[in-house]
């Protein structure tokens, strides 16, 4: 644990919305991390103790959500099918992720507007993907079999995040997860 | 078209040559329009009538593969389901990558090494993906099948690409593409 003393309490909170007001109000590419450092009312060292560079402020959460969703895995019955063990891991990032739309929405505009980003968010897709299949090995399903039902999940869950952003979208992430899940069961199924 | 004029028969062809072996020799970071021209034996201008910029060059078959894939879809039976429509693209993307393995090799160990390659192949993949869903909407597909049907597709034929291209595997790319097809039919009824 990093000691933040008394007088700084929430440095990390207060970095990580620094950092997304001045990417929102100068745009990424400009803003610097002593510009955030200075408006968060830390030092930049304090900065670096949380983040390696301005481009980690927007991925913090990353490993949190691999951790939630190879927990699901393992946590889910024996008896789950795997394509299924996908979908409560699934299910799972998407109630935290659901914590905050509007976050998650102003997140993935700056990831929309900005190549390294999109480059680190599929950097973080496939660690996600290559996790769960991890996790189903270690239940026992066949190599090939947790490749593609991982990588089909991953797809979804991106999917399902632009859904669930779009505007007029009524149903909650979880919801449409399960929902873009059923409709992948139907269309492999040779139905749609 | 572009008038090549007889004293410099297939430029395009020993430019894109040339640009593998020195991505190959200096790495694609250290390697300039400039040198790609003069191994070629031709202008710089002549490199730019052709790519865009270094990148580009990786990824001139692109737009071919997309034409493929989609003409694939189109021409598949009425009566084919949308997700065997799918496969059929993609095992019509592999036929045309499985005429150079070596190639197509090369070129994925060049992208494994640069971020700026694994973006621009990340564009490549979401392109195919957004085509074949179009392509499937015009068979009267529903919206939020074909999307969800044409990113499964996507995933799989990466995951497919890279079996190919692995040590050891003996099967041809369209087979492979078969192969995972099936492996995902059969997770998504709940087996494995």
């Amino acid at each position: 644990m990093v000691d933040m003393g008394r007088w700084q309490p929430d440095a990390l909170g207060r970095l990580e919305r620094a950092a997304f007001e001045l990417y929102a109000q100068r745009g990424y590419e400009q803003t610097t991390v002593t510009e955030i450092a200075e408006r968060a009312g830390v030092t930049e060292r304090t900065f670096f103790r949380y983040f390696a560079d301005k481009r980690e402020v927007l991925f913090s959460g990353s490993s949190h959500l691999v951790d939630i969703a190879v927990e699901a895995v393992s946590e889910a019955p024996a008896s789950m099918a795997p394509i299924d063990a996908v979908g409560a891991a699934l299910e799972a990032g998407a109630r935290v992720l659901q914590l905050d739309r509007e976050h998650a929405t102003r997140r993935q505009l700056l990831i929309d507007a900005n190549p390294s980003l999109q480059e680190r968010e599929l950097l973080k897709m496939t660690t996600l993907s290559t996790a769960i299949a991890g996790a189903l090995r270690d239940r026992g399903v066949g190599s090939a079999y947790a490749e593609i039902a991982a990588a089909a999940g991953s797809a979804l869950f991106a999917i399902s995040f632009r859904r669930w952003i779009s505007p007029g979208e009524s149903r909650d992430y979880p919801q449409i997860v399960r929902d873009s899940l059923l409709e992948l069961k139907t269309v492999a199924a040779g139905r749609s």
